[in-house]
Parts: C-alpha cells; structure tokens; sequence
C-alpha cells in the first residue's frame, strides 16, 4: 500500500481519536465508562464487526471479531485513561486533542486511544483495499481497567480462551524511537499496587505533643526508607527469590537497545539518573523496582503549621519480573514491616495484581512483526524483551499460549500518565502504515 | 472580689470573644490582620489604654499602656489564629464561636482570643472596683504574627524595651487541668520550622521509570527516617551538644506535675506514646524534639496513578531546649543531609526562629503568680519549668530581665491547632478571676 493510499484513513483516523479524547473515561474515578464503551462499540461495528460486550468489574469487556483468512491476530487495546490531574501543568485542556508543532496533546492521545485508532484506520484501509472484507480473521479485546490494574482480564481471558484463541496478539503500545526506529516489546512486567497508612490519634495534635507521641509521617518514612537502598535495589527480605535470572540472550538484546537514556533526561529534566550507559536498559526493562507514586498528609498549605498529624498516607506502586508473584511480594511486604517494628503501618491493595510476562522472540509472529515493522518504517525494528510497564500479558501466554508484541506510535516526549501527554502526527500515520502491513503480511499467511 | 462581682465582667468578656473570633486573621495566610489589630486597639482604648501600633513583618504589633501603681505588669498576648484546615473536620464553623455543653467552640477560642478576652474582661472589673482606674501600671504587647513564629518580636522587644520594661510578664496562655488546678509554666521551647523539598524532573514521569531516575519522596523518606530514632531522640550529629541538662530542681517539678498523660490518650485516641509515667512531663516539657508536621507529592487521589512524581515536600517543626540555638540546629541538618549523601535536599526556612527560654522559680513576680492562681482558683497550680510548646519568650528575658509566667485558661480536650478547638466556659470564668486576683495583688506591690 503506498502512503497515498493511506491518507485519507490517517486524516479519518485522527478525527476517531479527537471524538476518543472528549470522552473522560478515567477508570480510576469511574467516569464515562460505559459511553466510552458504547462509542468504540458504533466505530468497530461500523467496520464490519462483531462486538460483543461483557461486564467488568468496573467498565464492560468489548470482544470484537471481523474478517476470514489463513490467520487470526488478536488485538488487545483499552479505552480508559489515567486521572488528568495535576490540571494546572496542562497547557491545552486535557479532554480536547490539540495540535502544536506537529504533536497532538490530550489525556490518552498516545495511552491508549492513539494506538486504538490507528490501528482502527489500518483495518480500515486494507478493508478497502480488499473490496470491503478483511484478509484475515481479527479478533479484538478491549477493556476499560487497564489503568486500574485489568482486574477482570486475567479471568476474562482464561473464560473466553475460545473466542480470543489466535496465531499472535498485538499489544496496545508501542514506541518509535527519535531516529524513527519502531521498538518492540516482547514482555511486561508485573505490577502491585498499595497504599500504605498510618494513624496515630483520632484527630490532629498540637506539634507540642510530638514529644510525646509517635508521628504517622515519620513512621511511614521509615517504611519508605528500608523497602529500598540508594541505587534503587529493593531491600524486602526474600523479593529477589523467585526472579529468574535474564538469559544471555534477553541481555544481548537489550545491550543492544540503542541508548535514549540522553534523550530521556534532556526531554524531563532528569536530574538524578539511577542508571546510567549500558545499565540502563537493563534496569528499566529486565529489574523490578519499586516506585513511591504519593503521600499526603498533615498541612499541605503555605507557610507552617504546627500540627501534630492524626494520620498520613503512601502510594507505592511494585514493578516486578518473571517469576515474581504478586501475591508473595504483598506477603513479603507485610513480613518485613513487621519485622521492622512497623506492623501498625496498615497496607491496602488499591488494584488487582498482575503478574510479568516475556515471550520467545524465535516464535513466526514475532518475526512476522519484525518484518511488518521493517517495510512500514523503512528500518529495523528495535527489540527489546520486555518494556519497564505493566499490563494484563501474563494471561495471554498462560491461556491462549500466544506470544504478545507491543509495537505502537509512543515517543519520547509523550509523557503518558502525565500533564501535556501527547504524540507525534508523523507518528499516527506510521502506525497505520504499520497496522496495514502487518494485516496484509498475516493475509498471506503465517510461514 | 467576689464571684458575683465577675459575673457581668465575664459576659461581657465572652461577647468580645465571640466578636474576635469572626475576624479569620490568619497570618500564615495574611488575612484579616490590620482589621484584627484595629478592633483589638478600640477595645483596649475603651477600657483606657493609650494603644500606639508599630509595623510588623506581617501584622502589626500594638503596645497599650494603662493606670499607675507600686507594680509594673507586663502582659503578652496575640490576635493571630491558625489555619482552619481541615474545614471539613470542624462540627461547627470555624470563624463562629459556638457553645455546646459548657464548651465554647472557635479557632482562638482558646489560642490566644480567649486568653486575651479573659484578661481584658479582669482589667475591666479591677478598674470598676477602683472607681475607673487600675492600681498598677499595665503594659500590654499584643502581636499578629504568633502563629508564624514572631519574626518581628525579637527586635521589638530590644528596641522598645523602656516601654515594654516591667516587674514580670503574664505569658498568653495556660491551662487548667481536669481536677480544676492551674498549670503554671515558667519558660519555653524554642522552635524552627522548615520545608525539605526534593526534585528529580521537570514534570512527572510514568512510573516504569523509576527503575532508572530516582524518587523524590523516597530521597525525602529517607531524609525523615535520618532525622530520629524510634524512641523520638533526635539523631542528628552535635544536636544535643548544647542542651542544657535540666537541673535537679527542674527534675523534681516535672516529676510533681501530676499525669494528665492517660487523658490526653484517652481525648486523642492516641495509639502510639512515645512515653508513659514519669518519662511523660520530662519529655514533653524539657526534651528537644523533631515532628513532621505535614507532606506532599505525587498522586494523592482516590485509587492508584502509577506515576513517578517529578517533586515532593515535608514540612518539620523543631522543638529546642535551652541553651539550643536554632541558627546552629539548621547548619546542623544541612551537614547532616548533606553527610547522608542528600545534599539535592533542599531546606526552607518557613519562618522565623525562636530560641528557647526558662525562668527562675524564685523570683517574687512568680511567687505572687503563685499566690494569686492559689486565690482565684481555690487549689495550689502546678508550676512546670517549661511547656512543651514555643513562643517568643527569648527576648523579654534577655533584654527586659523578667520572668514570663504562663497562666491561662486552656483544657486538655481545647484541640489548640487543629478542628474544634474549644474553651470550657468555666474555665473562661476562672481566668477572669485570677486575672483579677494578680492585678489587685500587683496593686499592692509586690512585696
């Protein structure tokens, strides 16, 4: 397909994305959920799906399935968001895609309506290619909790293995590097998720009293302070156990990730790097790691106050590897807390767990994929064994026993998760590109 | 005089408390100063006072003087409040003074808009008895910028120490305890208040980074962890080399001063002490201490954001015992910070330093505070050496040469600092009458 051809479905494409983005579907905070559901429903029927729609346990499942040919690719995306707060650092208003110098800001124009609809523009153009009808059969999950850890993923999918059983499955992100590079990722790490709490008293305390009773914040920095040391190394007794040492091979191939750790601490502002040169994606990719993601407590405001706090709190997110399992490490946690004089440090889990993932890189829709990417972006993919974020892939290996590649139009300066999250238009139109050769290549069969 | 003889005085006493609490002069937020300094002078010129008022760094200061007599009484009060934060912690609004079940509900009810309404309320009854004048010379410093930590007192108290000079000053606060008997308080803490701040980025980054940029929160858990240990000694290096140790006398006061430590856990629910039984009072009255008074950063709303937050704060209090001096305690948590491998922690200083103070039990000004509260109440007070809290108590010592006593009307439920803070009705009454009884003993001479 040249990219004439491609034109008019990138241009359609980005007018799905900019409807996708006025709906505010933050599953954290239970917002427009069940419409957000009901708009990506209308746009795949429109394209000759079947959708089916499942409940979740907060936002409906969406199962969608389209076309006949000598393979089926599973597609998985989500239609949910991360709260767009702190709104103050927006520089366009979050829920309105604007454009600025070639990029595209809103909350989910990369995280995960851009992916969704680009590859919605791709099935579009080999559709209409092909007289209408696909060349493939596509098979399409997508959920509205990602951003809430998929609590209903892992069980969804070992339920409805039948429906979703494919030759491969394409993940929902993906990055293209600033040389224009696609990086792929054949793996994720496992995700937990905690609030720590503390109480001391019923109500705040004059700060006086401190003299004479605990304070909630100082306990639970010393929680913060021992789960961790200063390279980052997580210090909970009997974390490393069950890590399963990276293979050569996962080294080799992330030694030879090209280095955007510059670019990275440019674009941000990173002042205090963990990791460094060739450390670094090992770090970010093969190492679990936690990360602290908040805290609140006592007065906030401006100037003093001198008050004694009743309570305080802390967001912990546990980013882990093949063989950790969650629901250990929560048990390690509260073992080593204890173990601290800390057992009235409270913790609740604010989200499912999900387990880590990695595929075989040698398996033939891995190497189809490398070979979509190289003809849509005129280059060698990047590949990397696994991304340093979490997602529902553990279910996909374990149950349809598929291997799951991210391949996407994520960038450097995207700043998912984050005030003025965005993506580059050249990238959109990429995607596509890649979306209508990989389709094309699976239409011809798998090798 | 006799209680009848109070009654209309202590009216008229809680209706200008009800008219102080109305004016929201917070100083950490700046509001409502000039008017509270405005009222408070009308009130005083009233009652005959000559009121002249000077700039302050945030709110002016005013100095009244009245009547003439063998004794000098020097008086320090504020008409500055605390925060009101958390509103939504208050049953009743914070800025109308309310009354439940013998209780007088208000932000400075009892800090400081109580104490000073009480004594005002004893001036009027003394001047009433003597036919419109006082038998002594009062001399009255009334600040706005108490609850900042009186950046502008210091220098005040050096330059307009001829017309501050005096026989002894009645500290701005006090407290009976509930078997009915005064709580005496002959010096106090010093204080320093400062923020450490932490920064890793310009903006904040998905969390899967964390493996490879280092956390804000946990570099400033870590700071807090460094700071005490768990039994609440500070750990600083060279921070208690300049305590002075208490002397045996202040030793034996302590361990007179009843235990009211079993209904402070009891009215604050408190679930963690730091010291019980005779360890209480030596603690909380003339041990040095550090509290984290609040902090932020990062995601605090509801559920998870799996974000690597680009910055964070903590707010702490210092409490210093004499011969501590703040200046040397903030060179010291620098050093300390900076040994610690935390020298990107930044330090704020929030607002002026206090320096501690303590005076003599001998001195007659203290004897006839004594007697007076012995007179009033019906009981012997309890004379502590120091409170546990702070103040700007340094410089009259220093450069007026008197002994401050703190002598007031607070309770051990009055939540000073914090929601619903409150006064006992009765106890107003009480403050009244010793005010009464010290002046006309004053009047007197003083012996």
């Amino acid at each position: 397909m040249t990219p004439s051809d491609l034109t008019p479905h990138i241009e359609r494409g980005l007018a799905d994305l900019r409807d996708l983005v006025t709906l505010e579907s933050v599953s954290a905070q239970g917002r427009m959920l069940p419409e957000t559901a009901a708009f990506v429903t209308r746009l795949l029927e429109a394209e000759g799906f079947t959708v089916c729609e499942y409940p979740g346990e907060v936002a409906p499942v969406l199962v969608a399935e389209a076309g006949e040919g000598p393979a089926t690719l599973l597609i998985y995306n989500h239609y949910d968001v991360q709260p767009e707060d702190p709104l103050e650092l927006w520089d366009t208003p979050p829920f309105a895609l604007t454009e600025r110098d070639g990029r595209l800001y809103g909350r989910g124009a990369s995280d995960d309506k851009g992916e969704f609809a680009s590859r919605l523009a791709a099935v579009r153009a080999v559709r209409e290619r092909h007289g209408g009808r696909l060349p493939l059969r596509v098979r399409w999950l997508i959920e509205g909790e990602e951003e809430v850890g998929s609590p209903s993923v892992e069980r969804f999918v070992e339920k409805h293995a039948e429906e979703l059983r494919a030759d491969g499955c394409w993940w929902e992100f993906g990055s293209i590097d600033p040389e224009g590079r696609p990086v792929m990722y054949l793996g994720l790490k496992g995700i937990m998720c905690v609030e720590l709490r503390c109480r001391v008293a019923d109500s705040d305390l004059h700060s006086s009293l401190g003299a004479v009773v605990d304070n909630p914040l100082y306990r639970l920095a010393r929680a913060v302070a021992s789960l961790r040391d200063e390279t980052g190394r997580v210090t909970i007794p009997g974390f490393h156990d069950d890590v399963r040492e990276p293979s050569p091979a996962d080294r080799e191939a992330v030694a030879r990730v090209p280095g955007d750790r510059e670019s990275v601490r440019g674009t941000y502002g990173v002042t205090r790097p963990l990791a460094t040169g060739a450390a670094y994606h090992e770090r970010l990719n093969l190492h679990s790691v936690i990360n602290v993601n908040g805290w609140g407590g006592g007065y906030q405001g401006e100037g003093s106050k001198t008050v004694l706090p009743a309570a305080g709190f802390v967001k912990l997110d546990f980013r882990l590897v093949p063989d950790q399992d969650p629901a250990r490490v929560l048990a390690l946690l509260r073992s080593h807390l204890d173990a601290q004089g800390l057992g009235d440090v409270e913790i609740v889990e604010l989200e499912a767990h999900q387990k880590p993932a990695r595929a075989d890189a040698d398996h033939p829709f891995v190497r189809a994929c490398v070979e979509a990417a190289r003809e849509a972006h005129g280059t060698d993919p990047i590949v990397n064994p696994s991304s340093g974020g979490s997602g529902p892939m553990h279910p996909f290996g374990a149950f349809l026993g598929v291997p799951c590649v991210a391949l996407g139009i994520g960038n450097v300066g995207e700043r998912v998760h984050a005030p003025n999250e965005n993506i580059l238009r050249e990238h959109f139109g990429k995607g596509v590109a890649f979306g209508a050769a990989l389709l094309e290549r699976l239409g011809r069969g798998l090798g």
